[in-house]
């Protein structure tokens, strides 16, 4: 089976490194640089006090046909719209697995004519060193779930993954959205803010209620279908990850652009067509577009 | 005429070295120390490229009598109920100026039985160096108005203050505290939180906006009686003392407790009793009491 995976990101460089012995992998990168230097040194995968390095097929997207079976697109919410209107590349692909944070890709699917969408979560940690380098930090799964059409090829990777980096099938996409959404908009605008790694929002009881907080607002706006669950979840995770930086906090100390927009303003945006009021959120918001902005000067 | 300071922090000492010259003056102390470290080496002002040595009769307050025809108590909130009830060695002045920030402290003026009660608003930029100096950094102004009683012997300070250190009288206490009030409310946990100077919450598009919903959220609870004027004055204090560390700010980040309960701990009472929800309000002083405890650990 054909395997292509859009964006050399974390994300990207993990599916690569886990899957590229039981499939034809192509990575595709955004930049020629990127594409030229993992063909040349090859991808080099970390993982505790090991380190290998494979040779995988990598090509500059602009450059390229596409003619896999199976694609992931990894790239952030943020740069989804020029993959779907730089004609399109993606548009002979029959199964396409899209890997966002958020959901404020969903409005941006329709514009993908692929036979079957599947939604996926990643709940992996990884870390990217540099441009050709990947830590896997933390074990963990993907969640599949169908957004249009059926599960089609993506079915074989779930049949056939690894314990080490397991594919789970899920019925409800949204379900499955909601619950990573919920944990993202409260681990990692706080983080971000306050600036602190995830589990001193659980040991330091006034972020704890911060967090509660936020939750109570946002769990009746994302409609979720088990709010116990829900919670509980997001105080594992915070148990799980107690030591490391959220993606956020890190984008905002490296001056990067965050996913707030996808989260946070997914929330807003769904809670004024529900009428329902976000303070909380719009102003974490603000927050962290400021934060971004500032980072920018200094 | 004798007028007594209670308390040797950055506005007792100003106090001092603007009054000693007309005023018969005596400094109370809470720790001896200090006392001793002013009656020896005297009071050093600093004002601009300026520096200057003053010997201010200066007492600790659990030794000393009081007999003064106006005392301010210029002590934090927190402090003030060990003052109320440590013997009252306030309870032969006639006039009693208490200048503390926010209103937490109206609760606790019942508990002081003298003829005359005025509050009083310092709108000085004022920086303690050490026990012994304070720099007067921005030129401002002390608000005095009547809680209870008349002005009494204050009115000589209104009457002879000079335009370096004017004392102002205004009719109407509420209007005057909720006006500091609100500035405080705005400028202090949100300097704090972002760890930004005064002048920043402008400059970044997002942070005014978080200056905004939290004002629109605080008029309505304080009934300020001018909203326009009172925004206005919030961004003029920030334009004014642009380069400055709020003191909410500094106390943070030298590990301190802050003045949060005072200022959003009373606003949050208040919207309780007028059954106005306060959500940014609950959020922020949560959010700077985790502050606060997370600075003793580090």
């Amino acid at each position: 089976m054909k395997v292509g995976i859009v964006g050399g990101g974390a994300v990207g460089l993990l599916i690569a490194a886990y899957l590229h012995r039981m499939y034809d992998i192509t990575l595709y990168t955004r930049r020629q640089s990127q594409a030229a230097l993992l063909n040349k040194n090859g991808l080099c995968f970390i993982k505790g006090s090991k380190e290998k390095t494979f040779f995988i097929k990598t090509k500059h997207i602009e450059q390229s046909e596409m003619n896999e079976d199976v694609v992931f697109v990894t790239v952030k919410q943020y740069d989804l719209p020029e993959l779907a209107s730089s004609a399109n590349r993606l548009q002979n692909i029959p199964t396409v697995v899209f890997l966002q944070n958020g959901m404020g890709h969903l409005p941006l699917l329709s514009r993908f004519n692929n036979r079957n969408i599947v939604l996926g979560v990643v709940e992996h940690g990884a870390l990217k060193h540099d441009d050709r380098t990947v830590e896997h930090t933390g074990e963990g799964k993907i969640s599949l779930a169908v957004w249009k059409g059926e599960i089609g090829e993506a079915q074989r990777l779930i049949e056939q993954s690894s314990s080490h980096f397991p594919f789970l099938f899920k019925k409800d996409w949204y379900e499955m959205l909601a619950m990573k959404l919920a944990i993202n908009a409260v681990v990692n605008p706080l983080t971000a803010l306050l600036r602190v790694k995830n589990g001193q929002l659980l040991e330091v009881n006034e972020y704890r209620m911060m967090m509660q907080l936020l939750f109570s607002e946002l769990k009746d706006v994302l409609s979720l279908p088990n709010e116990q669950k829900a919670w509980e979840n997001i105080v594992l995770v915070c148990e799980k990850t107690a030591n490391n930086r959220s993606s956020m906090l890190k984008d905002i100390e490296q001056g990067r652009q965050t996913e707030i927009d996808a989260i946070l303003g997914y929330i807003i945006q769904r809670g004024k067509s529900m009428n329902i009021q976000t303070p909380l959120c719009e102003f974490l918001l603000h927050a962290i577009k400021g934060m971004e902005r500032r980072g920018k000067f200094e």
